[in-house]
């Protein structure tokens, strides 16, 4: 992907508060919007899959985080014609895109939580 | 960097619910979190810059994320001996690393915000 370095478009920027790259970015960014983001990345899943696959998510909660994936066109909902029908969430080519940064950051969360912790501790402890 | 390619440790996991690697994702995903990190990719800044930078937030948050994010060791707070004494905060190694992903998906949402756009007036027009 080709990212752009020019000056930052005012209107795309999330650093400006009232740009669409700032609803974009809090979409992209909640605690359940990127979980659903990453874990979409291993391939499409159905509701009670993803519902297991991310701790601690409600089912109210991953509903209204997959309309508000699907309006902003990063995931799709998929329906196979069986009885009962089959419906599955997978990426669009745009939220394939936009969660490869995401997924990044979860493999560094995942190498890294321990040395936090440990910066955590060091620090309460001059406190 | 080298990211791990194995089974995910439970305990850094941030799919987790109940391990240290969410309370992490949540510094590091949280909206001023995120903006903090990004912004100081581009140098050590001083508070009211950082607070210019970033539309829309207040000292009494910005102060809140630059004390968890110090705490984690993701930034550091750093005083000149001056008259005033001037500070300023910049990121760890620790900090540098973990803030490229984010500075990835702020790119990505410069490059996509207009996309996502149209797709939610697309969504929206046909229901």
């Amino acid at each position: 992907m080709e990212v752009s370095t020019a000056e930052p478009d005012p209107s795309t920027d999330a650093f400006n508060g009232d740009c669409p790259g700032r609803e974009v970015f809090d979409h992209v960014t909640s605690r359940w919007g990127i979980l659903v983001l990453a874990a979409l990345r291993e391939g499409p899943l159905r509701f009670y899959q993803l519902r297991d696959r991310i701790g601690g998510i409600s089912e109210k909660m991953l509903s209204q985080n997959l309309r508000v994936l699907a309006r902003d066109g990063l995931i799709e909902r998929m329906v196979e014609p069986d009885i009962p029908p089959k419906v599955s969430y997978r990426l669009t080519p745009l939220g394939e895109e936009g969660s490869a940064p995401l997924r990044g950051l979860l493999d560094w969360i995942a190498l890294r939580a321990t040395d936090i912790v440990a910066a955590q501790k060091q620090h309460d402890a001059k406190i």
